[in-house]
């Protein structure tokens, strides 16, 4: 377990304000420094139970000894934001009842202002508020890694919708509407075609013998026909749903980050070209798909986003 | 030209509130009633040319004589926002550079306050007021017509994003990246396959002899084979952009109108097996997708709604 750098307490108030991520893998948490951003986080892995005491365990850790007046969590979704409660996919103990994150934090700290949202949504804030979309209110977030998530801003806020899962980018149909099954319960969702494992299981299945993602990206660059398949069919997807999506809420720009977007030029080049063939109308000319810059630490900066302003 | 009932002025103020709908094939204009709906619309045809001044006279005529303090306007799309303009692809002689109205109605009624939204958001915004969404804050409009247009409503509010031109989900790829080109300048567009006019002209290039959407409909309720599946073509198209909307912005219904819409189960049938079969996310459950209330009227019912508020 990793120290976590100690943030100074706002020295205005003496109170700290927290960050905390939480992941179907790790689970991460920070102070937040007067700037906005978490200080170095500590991380742990996503235990197969008692994941609230793992939570409350490392807010603890964090927040060595001082007082805590506000905490900002990212959660892989879906979350409930009316209901205060998180049922990630990817946490079995929470997925099929949920847990109310909300009230566990109010109670663990209390007094403390608790904001949560969907970590696509807190990936694509951050990008927002410190990275590739710094000064562009306008923006679609998507994160293409293990699975496919995303996020939108309008007019400098993100569009939660009712429940706080606008954004889940990932069950865009494409392509192929009786194409393979997902694990949201429905079909041809673009998390199907072009997450990493996904792409991994399309290339394996056309006979490249590979293991994982990277090595897949590694290979296309060497110009490994199926791979260089592979990704270009995740990338044309990608493309297709960032321009639909665009259509959908009007933005001029989309940045897209996770570990499988770090493919380089085999998944980029379809992607752009995607989107340069399926963003026709005239409010999308001049749409611009970028790569995120924040890394994967882009949901927990994001949580902390959440809770920047006090008035909020 | 059918003579218009004149609307009573407000009584607190002696203004009268106009709303306006422009669409390539038709101009319609009302006064504004007490309960916000347009009185009985005079309507007149898109001429070919000199569009502003068909629409100024239309705007005098409704107003007979009485003061204006505020102009709602649908316009068919793009429209430009913050430019206070429109571009419709389908009058031409504002397609190119676009129009200012909404310079040119404050010029025609100064001192009126002046609204302007997209026909697909007027539509979804008089259904959410009106019609099949009352009561619901959070909803997707689509119209399927002789194009495919839509609009969405997010806590209540029209979602306008950067140019007021979200909710163009005519132009969401589906099925066939590699399908038809799109008047957009995009390709694979739902347009290309769902629209009345695409459905009818897939049904030509495959055998049948009808000539329109209406004898289309006709023929598929009486079981002509091609006539259902160009119909069950467009549901499924249709009902797939629908999920994928509906995972993207995170609303639990969806309100379908647009005289094609009106084709019966041979559209409704694989249009909701087609939801059931890609909403498949945890909070999608109970995804509803309903049939338009209004008719055709909507676009001017949603005018309407965009003075209602004269704080807005």
């Amino acid at each position: 377990m990793t120290q976590a750098k100690t943030g100074e307490p706002a020295a205005s108030t003496g109170f700290v304000r927290l960050a905390l991520d939480i992941g179907g893998t790790k689970l991460a948490a920070a102070v937040i420094e007067p700037d906005g951003r978490p200080a170095e986080p500590i991380r742990v892995p996503t235990p197969p139970s008692d994941v609230w005491a793992a939570c409350r365990d490392l807010l603890t850790e964090v927040a060595a000894g001082q007082p805590v007046d506000a905490v900002g969590i990212s959660s892989a979704g879906p979350v409930d934001l009316p209901a205060g409660s998180v049922a990630p996919i990817n946490i079995p103990e929470w997925a099929a009842d949920g847990f109310p994150i909300v009230a566990a934090i109010e109670n663990h700290v209390p007094g403390a202002r608790v904001r949560l949202a969907g970590d696509g949504v807190c990936a694509v804030l951050a990008e927002h508020r410190f990275g590739a979309a710094r000064g562009e209110p306008n923006c679609i977030g998507m994160v293409v890694s293990t699975g496919i998530g995303g996020g939108i801003i309008l007019n400098g806020r993100p569009v939660t919708g009712r429940t706080g899962n606008a954004g889940h980018l990932g069950h865009v149909v494409v392509v192929d509407p009786d194409g393979d099954p997902c694990t949201c319960g429905g079909r041809g969702c673009v998390e199907t075609v072009a997450s990493g494992p996904h792409s991994v299981r399309w290339a394996q299945a056309h006979g490249w013998t590979g293991a994982d993602g990277k090595q897949l990206a590694e290979d296309a660059r060497t110009g490994h026909p199926v791979a260089l398949a592979a990704l270009e069919r995740a990338g044309r997807a990608v493309g297709s749903v960032l321009a639909s999506v665009a259509a959908t809420v009007d933005a001029p720009l989309a940045v897209v980050g996770g570990g499988f977007s770090l493919s380089g030029a085999p998944l980029w080049d379809p992607l752009l070209a995607a989107v340069a063939e399926h963003a026709g109308l005239s409010f999308l000319h001049g749409f611009r798909v970028v790569p995120a810059e924040l890394g994967s630490g882009s949901s927990l900066i994001g949580a902390a986003c959440l809770v920047d302003d006090p008035t909020d």
